[in-house]
């Protein structure tokens, strides 16, 4: 009367450093003022015309079952968009809607990992990421970027580690989520080649593909022969700052939705149809009202940007997406976590220690721009001269 | 590049006579009538009060990141419900709450079984549940149960599956769907006995809870040490019309809540704030809305009764709660398919064959009490009459 080894195994031994983040809940609650940039999540709230097609949709009697891989217009639409965004056909059969991206990201796993194989993700890494693998009995192995090369995955390490022979999968994220880095063509041409020489699946978490502040949000399945060994998460929460609807999609091969369509018979038994008609109501507001949705964090880039210009102590790693600044404070001496402490203890300053997303973060912050412009601008001034006198 | 073997393995080989099921849906898409009787669903939609609730919650803000376990007050109102039907101390400690009873179950399963493992079920069963144990990695075992005995499952076949060495579950579900059997305090203490003796975890599926015609619904939960090893499985869905919110959640002694919490975290990551929100405000209405939700089952349970009273062909299972009518129409010398078959080609009425729930109700039908009274008591009518017909 134990529980399953999978337990133990999901909870891993990686993710250093949460202990700021719910310390930095405890003290709003107390009413204590705390710049808050730990989370990845919007400072506004779900559109109210969202919310009222929410409404309509569940008083026009939208309230039973679903079943199955979603919605057939919320298929075609989400096929739509992503077909316009990427280039590559799309059909409603590529798409199952799921509820959020996480069920995403963990049902194309589900679907392509089992008990003896190895899961591959790039680290720093958003961190569900390993128990998410290690939740289907499969090994997740990290294979590390740096910071020296703005934490872009190297070719060289990507093929060594698809080279495993129990490797199925490799998953990628760009934007990124901790780093707010890009991935370049050529990057995604290299994990391209690697993927395809030693014939693994890709899934490319693009949930922050709205969010492109430089240059282009590339999807590999728009590469040479990617289609077809490529699965993409998507969804609403970025966005449409839809993050508390869960709403979520795969676009894949046929098999692997018919296969996810299974997985939800006995996980999930679908999304909330109103919740489903929320979304093509989102979906067809169009890019204007998604590039409203980025426009904050756009500017508040561009603040952290001229905050931090001048310090001797920080060096921001060139972001060019998400919602996200990660800055390498190594100079000061501290690890992540060290720094991150005496920031909030001192300046009332949350912010996330790298170490919370892996090895290669260590020495690093992870700045979310999820406050109001003022607040944040004081809080990366305040940030730029507290590390400044950490200096010798 | 292929899928995890898990896929075939969720698939696997039982659940005949969904043709019915999909043709039926088709059917009444063609513009067809179709007396339609097979679908676990309410008649009802969710109410407008509690959609309102809904509403309200998500225009106030509500549309965030929950996390974890779920919103406090909402399973603070789960435990309350619980230890006041069941007699059982619960803290919101032990609750966590799920996207729907599915996604309850699922947790349930992956939390304490894996690869290597047994779960056991009994069937005639609720058509997932086989596919929720394997999706987990873990064999599916059905225990079978006896028309001649009410579908009640008998202690000597629980003892003797429950001490399979790999065994570590056991699932069941009173008031139950598809037979309608309520499992006597005598069939419980069985299965207690049996579950403690082989030191098994017994998961409770109850979400019929509230559809009680005869007697009481007595949760496993309640019996002597049985509160520390039974997982009891439950959802807004049955007993308020709210089976499109997806909105369920698990009663657990608290090291199981808190692996169901981890997993949620690799799989869904909460639930929509305004659905929670919803729930807590169907749940404040109190015993009179879900008996008025449950009324009309009760309704047409009697009708079913009077209209098969003076059938030669069919011997209804004594049904005693749920929205169903289970009928062994083996006199008639058909299976359950090829009934079902004729019926809807002949009368256009749709029942589900006993053999898509197992195959102890091969040769019966599951009737879904679903639809409005004189419809529901026209097909009764015209079902018996059928039947009737085909005795030599």
């Amino acid at each position: 009367m134990q529980l399953a080894p999978r337990i133990a195994h999901i909870a891993g031994t990686d993710g250093d450093g949460w202990g700021i983040y719910y310390r930095t809940r405890e003290m709003i609650r107390a009413g204590e003022r705390v710049l808050n940039l730990t989370i990845g999540e919007h400072d506004v709230k779900t559109d109210a015309a969202i919310l009222g097609a929410m409404h309509g949709a569940a008083m026009a009697g939208h309230t039973g079952y679903t079943f199955g891989a979603g919605l057939p217009e919320l298929r075609a639409a989400i096929a739509a968009r992503v077909q316009a965004r990427s280039g590559v056909p799309t059909r409603a059969e590529n798409i199952v809607v799921t509820p959020g991206g996480q069920s995403a990201l963990f049902s194309a796993h589900m679907a392509l990992l089992d008990r003896g194989d190895t899961g591959l993700y790039c680290a720093p890494f958003y961190p569900t990421y390993s128990g998410t693998i290690r939740a289907t009995g499969a090994e997740a192995v990290a294979v590390a970027t740096r910071s020296s090369r703005a934490f872009q995955p190297e070719a060289a390490a990507i093929m060594e580690a698809a080279t495993r022979p129990t490797a199925r999968t490799l998953l990628i994220n760009s934007p990124n989520n901790p780093t707010g880095v890009i991935y370049s063509r050529e990057t995604l041409e290299g994990i391209a080649e690697a993927v395809r020489a030693a014939d693994l699946w890709l899934i490319s978490d693009e949930v922050y593909d709205t969010q492109v502040w430089e240059g282009q949000h590339l999807s590999p399945r728009a590469l040479p022969g990617m289609a077809e060994r490529t699965v993409v998460v998507g969804s609403m929460s970025k966005s449409h700052a839809m993050t508390g609807s869960r709403l979520g999609w795969v676009v894949a091969p046929e098999p692997v939705v018919e296969a996810i369509t299974l997985l939800a018979t006995v996980t999930t038994y679908g999304v909330p149809a109103f919740i489903q008609h929320a979304a093509l109501h989102a979906l067809a507001q169009g890019e204007g009202f998604e590039a409203g949705i980025a426009e904050p964090f756009r500017r508040r880039r561009e603040i952290a940007t001229r905050a931090l210009a001048g310090s001797q102590a920080i060096r921001a790693i060139p972001s060019a997406g998400a919602m996200y600044v990660m800055l390498d404070i190594r100079a000061t001496g501290l690890s992540g976590n060290a720094f991150a402490e005496r920031l909030l203890e001192e300046e009332r300053i949350a912010v996330m220690p790298g170490e919370s997303f892996g090895a290669p973060a260590a020495g690093h912050l992870r700045v979310a721009m999820t406050i109001p412009d003022a607040d944040f601008a004081e809080a990366m001034a305040r940030l730029a001269g507290f590390a400044d006198r950490l200096l010798p």
